[in-house]
């Protein structure tokens, strides 16, 4: 009896320790080849569309739109530059990086339909890795109804890459453009911002804390503190105000995602419309565990919501007839109104003083 | 006099090293944000094709396609592993990373109508780079008259990062997929294969002989070999061979273009047909610098044909009934022919021999 269990105990042993080299060696991806990957990875993407014609495994997709329109968007991402692995979990990532490329389809007023995965792996990275990372663009698929029909898939020499394309439909005249924004509409944006960015300082803050207690089993403390986590982890894409505006029979005179922060979306839809802006610092929303967050960081909880970025709430303007509509939505706020461009665009403060927007979003050649 | 020379003297050095300083500092990039980046890199990239109604500017390309059928293919370019700026000068790089996606398109009997191209540029690459880059794409466009409709520009903390995404059209019915090949379909290929993959090889070559010269002047010798340079620095998508297919009447039963070598596509096709196939080794179409390159290097000619990859040539299948069709056809060669699937996929020699075609194509995961 005791031989048979130490005999046992020795079996598991091996055979985790296999299954540890097996996660920690790139030689797994190797064996199955580029084809062999791609097949392992895409086979549980059912095909949800009726405009998905043909997805992986040709030359190219085939989409059909009918008298629909069909929308492009590409994101790139890089690790070390868009990602830290060392606090972003792979399945996260994934679905995040799916999620953000949904988040510009519906701030289109479009619905997001396929996408295209490409990756760039480098070698510590094993097949369980990139499954947990697509597990997580799936789930993405799952919830926003969206098919994966295409990608490249390929060995990097240096860090992880993702580049993924949304291709999404709405009807021609439904689209929202940036540059349709007329003096006097209202300027108004879905949830609260500057929370992804504060999520963000206290991963990098926790990470610094674990780096220097030199403790492996270091437990970051993120109690009281999950909206703000899980605003930077796994932002959702805003298919639900984009359906409530429809409802409400609102269409937006121009619509943006907010990615680079609010300030830079400000300018974007100002200079595209030729128009200029007046937002109020007291209406921009924010939540209690972002403003908390900034208190404890001792950062201006203000410059962190206009400038925050990668919130992926919906900036949107609509014609001030619009007024009644709007102020009952659930999940939307008014924040300002549209201005004659040669008032340019301003915040006012709690005090009525007025301070020009600057964009200060998030620039991946300079903040590095 | 002569001090008027020494000043003009200083003032041009003065110059030449500012403008080498330039070239090689990161910092134009970053004064000019992703923004303004993207707005310098895509301001000479007129819109050409009726179904792009928005190109980039907004959150998404809007396409309108009618009752055509949109194509969508992805390819994503890595330094180190899929180029080398040692030997590949940027604008072929651009070039090519454009039209291997156009070549795609084509490879489903469509036209290529639209492209978003991100990248992920390392600190190393000036402003001037990139512009050279991206001159190789709008030159690509021009001849292919394909659209930039979009794309993601980001710093990369690695190597440089290239993702192209290409979307064409194509009538319903004439979309031609991989798995339509039947038993006694004729096997095409067009152009020469095997010429991209020595072209590869000698710019190895000069390059390892200019390395150990230790001459920064070393001159390579590339003369009477500029056409297996040319297929590997410039390809070219076969749009000819598409419409000379259509203009004959002739729909192939499948087609797909030859990217990673001809034997891992012959497999590809016969699994998703559920075919075997026969070519005959006398039958491939093989130039003849590439036939002297690989005497020069010692290397199997019809391995060098068979799985060298980078050709970017149409392979297709026609029914036995197109066969004085095809045969007339310039640029077409027809090497072999479709079998039942239990007959496997073999290469005939010329001494009658069958040999196993195995596909020994480009393997980003192996050939590191």
């Amino acid at each position: 009896m005791e031989n048979k269990d130490i005999e046992n105990i020795d079996n598991d042993t091996m055979e985790k320790h296999e299954e540890k080299m097996e996660q920690e060696s790139p030689k797994e991806i190797a064996d199955l080849g580029e084809f062999g990957l791609i097949e392992r990875l895409t086979k549980d993407f059912p095909l949800r569309n009726e405009s998905t014609k043909k997805g992986v495994g040709d030359d190219a997709a085939v989409l059909s739109f009918g008298n629909k329109e069909a929308l492009v968007t590409t994101d790139l991402l890089l690790e070390g530059i868009h990602f830290d692995l060392r606090y972003v979990p792979l399945k996260h990532l994934g679905y995040k990086a799916a999620v953000v490329n949904f988040s510009d389809v519906y701030a289109m007023n479009g619905t997001p339909k396929q996408i295209t995965v490409s990756l760039g792996i480098s070698s510590r990275f094993s097949l369980q890795h990139i499954e947990e990372l697509y597990s997580g663009i799936r789930l993405a698929c799952e919830i926003y109804g969206v098919d994966l029909v295409g990608g490249d898939t390929s060995a990097s020499v240096t860090g992880l890459v993702i580049s993924i394309t949304c291709l999404g439909e709405a009807e021609k005249d439904e689209i929202v453009y940036r540059d349709g924004a007329k003096p006097t509409d209202l300027i108004c944006v879905s949830g609260d911002l500057g929370a992804a960015y504060m999520g963000l300082q206290l991963l990098e803050r926790e990470n610094r804390v674990a780096a220097q207690s030199g403790n492996p089993d270091f437990q970051p403390d993120f109690s009281g503190k999950e909206y703000i986590l899980e605003r930077q982890l796994k932002p959702e894409a805003r298919k639900d105000i984009v359906r409530e505006l429809k409802e409400a029979g609102v269409k937006p005179t121009s619509m943006m995602d907010v990615s680079d922060g609010l300030s830079s979306e400000l300018l974007h839809i100002s200079k595209e419309s030729h128009t200029g802006c007046r937002v109020y610092e007291e209406k921009i929303p924010i939540d209690y565990q972002t403003a908390v967050m900034a208190e404890e960081l001792n950062m201006n909880l203000v410059t962190t919501a206009m400038n925050g970025g990668e919130d992926y709430e919906l900036l949107f303007t609509v014609p001030l007839t619009d007024h009644d509509k709007v102020s009952k939505m659930k999940g939307v706020s008014v924040i300002g109104y549209v201005t004659k461009p040669e008032l340019g665009c301003a915040m006012v403060t709690r005090d009525g003083a007025e301070i020009p927007i600057m964009a200060q979003g998030w620039n991946a050649f300079v903040n590095k």
